[in-house]
């Protein structure tokens, strides 16, 4: 179950970039679990990784790799994190690597590794490596919707999108998939984005253009407020098209905007089909002093078990939103002075319910499965965004039984 | 249903202090939902009042009724706040405080006010001054038990402890109340404390002896997160034994002592009835470099939903502890040296799961329904404990039922 219907993803092909995946036996069998990466020589790469201090084996290896060379290939497993492993789980990320780069001609350190699924357990690096040819042999610039399916852990659907926009009478493409439904929270989830275009740039600007735009999307979004051990996301940069953006500051502007929406359709998605979510919630915070303040709300609303368990009952339980508000730890908050609103419904206003309110005209805005609660906190002019999902009997099931 | 048998209390009457209790009809019909509590003249209160910005009309009024006056009563109703109701709030809380007054021949400053239950509906203040003359004709030393039943909302069953220790060939007695099993986390809960004891004292120095004893007990519990806008946790002295505390530092070392341990008492006995909870989870950090850092990691694993799932399964998953500590964010965190038991049973060192771990082994203490997580950071010498709940089916349907 997820919230809202599934879109059908038109991959635009991303020229200088294949993908190939196949079934290596990791996850239950008959589903996709392995997938490798091929960039064109030239490719510039960048990467955001978990802030966990106990990062897996992979996003070691990755940021290692990005800081002493130039990646061209990536490998991805799900089905194991190799998290928690030690020194055999850094060996084994290095040995898939090395495998990837000897089929591709490649140094072992142009290849990144990805891994995902449970934590704790030696990754299967036997079946990564025996079934590491078909995945080579299926590398094609259309593998995009194999790709989505093969990232998947306990996500219920894939999450793909991709775009296309004009400069100088060319086209630039962009193209993206990510997995990710629990462990979700700021600073990266338990997830894995991969987004590739056929546009030219530098790896330091790549990098500078991806931060900006995980800042607006993968890091604005939460689940369960858990953060992974694993969560990666990469721009890949081909080239291909020829057209430049250290060049073109006009470029820099259109590529940021396209870059930013698509990684928030994806991060959106990813909320969408959060573990056991029924409801999309967006929490606006705006006329604050500073982003910090902005967010330190948004986040107690967000994180707030009542609050989810009330919005899974439909339930316009204003009192806990106005107490999360309350405690989110903004210094002189002025209660009297600020507005709560859900949807275009006048919540709370001095420092109560609001007299316009009714309870009938809350209900209705609550039924629907896509919520939007705005707080004003009328003391300066910043706004920020953050978008979770509900808390249900769901979410508990799907956490309870996941390893057994 | 909470964690571990219920123990019959015993309570010790304090002298000078008696307790009312009656049904004015707030809750559901034939359950005690009033009560008050009045100290003989001369006696000392210390309060210690939600951090929530969006603070309830009583506690406002409590807060100036201690700065301006020395009070000598107590009126308390559950099954409605009095949060976020504005001006009329305020103005039903003094009527409240005023009734109560007039009937013990006091001030109204002299009386404080509490509320507990849903937040932003308007206090049914007819109720109560209608059923006020019933619970102060059942004003007695011994009236504990039945305040006990008398402040519950959502919690299961009554909370309540009581201790006497002797100093100089006499004694000192301390009793006590809770109440709450939702919305509790660090500085304060839903929840209200009522402990009296005979000593004598100053209000200063019962203050003083209030806010060490809160901060080892009530603010070291977590249920799910959530901060509420009514905690209040009140210590009455009533000096009716003439052991003085201000002139005997061996009797405060001792009273300290009683008064944190029947307060820790109190604050697990709310864990143990949290909301939906099957399991009593301690949470000991040591190790530490300072008392901030080893909260942070204790806290990170006691608000991590996926750890509060997984202890629901009883599903010794060492991962999701490990990434919580990991995510905590303590800096420059050596990954590599810390280790983390579950009970007398070593998860991880070396960075990864312990080689001596049989998850056999960490089934065993899962199944239990106390469990005890020990982190020790290895970087310093202080330590800090926080107790919590596990995260359940009941959790959800208790909170997206209760309006309901």
């Amino acid at each position: 179950m997820a919230v809202g219907p599934l879109a059908k993803v038109v991959y635009h092909p991303i020229a200088g970039f294949r993908l190939g995946t196949t079934e290596a036996g990791m996850k239950v069998s008959g589903r996709k679990d392995l997938v490798v990466m091929e960039a064109q020589a030239g490719s510039s790469m960048a990467g955001v990784f978990t802030a966990n201090a106990f990062c897996a084996a992979p996003v070691h290896l990755c940021r290692r790799h990005l800081l002493s060379d130039r990646p061209l290939a990536l490998i991805v497993n799900t089905g194991n994190a190799n998290a928690g492993t030690g020194l055999d789980g850094e060996a084994d990320a290095q040995t898939s690597c090395h495998e990837l780069a000897q089929a591709l001609n490649l140094k072992s350190s142009q290849v990144l590794p990805f891994s995902t699924g449970v934590i704790g357990e030696k990754l299967p690096i036997g079946k990564i490596v025996t079934s590491l040819p078909k995945a080579i042999n299926a590398l094609d610039v259309n593998g995009w919707e194999d790709a989505a399916l093969g990232i998947l852990t306990t996500d219920t659907r894939p999450k793909g999108a991709s775009v296309q926009f004009q400069h100088l009478g060319r086209s630039i493409s962009l193209s993206g998939i990510a997995k990710g439904s629990g462990m979700i929270r700021p600073n990266m989830a338990t997830m894995l984005a991969f987004v590739a275009s056929d546009v030219k740039c530098t790896p330091t600007l790549a990098q500078d253009l991806l931060n900006q735009a995980v800042n607006q999307s993968f890091n604005r979004i939460t689940v369960d407020g858990d953060m992974s051990t694993n969560d990666s996301c990469m721009l890949i940069a081909t080239g291909a098209s020829d057209l430049c953006l250290d060049e073109d500051t006009d470029l820099v502007a259109l590529f940021s905007h396209a870059l930013t929406e698509l990684m928030q359709e994806l991060a959106h998605a990813i909320v969408r089909d959060g573990e056991g979510a029924t409801k999309f919630i967006s929490i606006e915070v705006l006329g604050g002093a500073s982003s910090e303040e902005c967010l330190q709300v948004a986040y107690a609303i967000a994180h707030s078990p009542l609050i989810k368990t009330a919005m899974f009952a439909s339930d316009p339980n204003w009192g806990r939103i106005l107490a999360a508000v309350g405690y989110a730890g903004v210094p002189n908050l002025d209660v009297n002075s600020l507005t709560i609103h859900i949807g275009d419904c006048l919540l709370v206003e001095h420092g109560g319910c609001a007299q316009s309110y009714s309870e009938a005209a809350g209900q209705e805005i609550m039924n629907k499965d896509e919520i939007n609660i705005r707080v004003d906190l009328k003391r300066g002019d910043t706004k920020e965004t953050v978008w979770t999902t509900d808390l249900s009997y769901d979410y508990v099931k799907i956490n309870a039984d996941y390893r057994s």
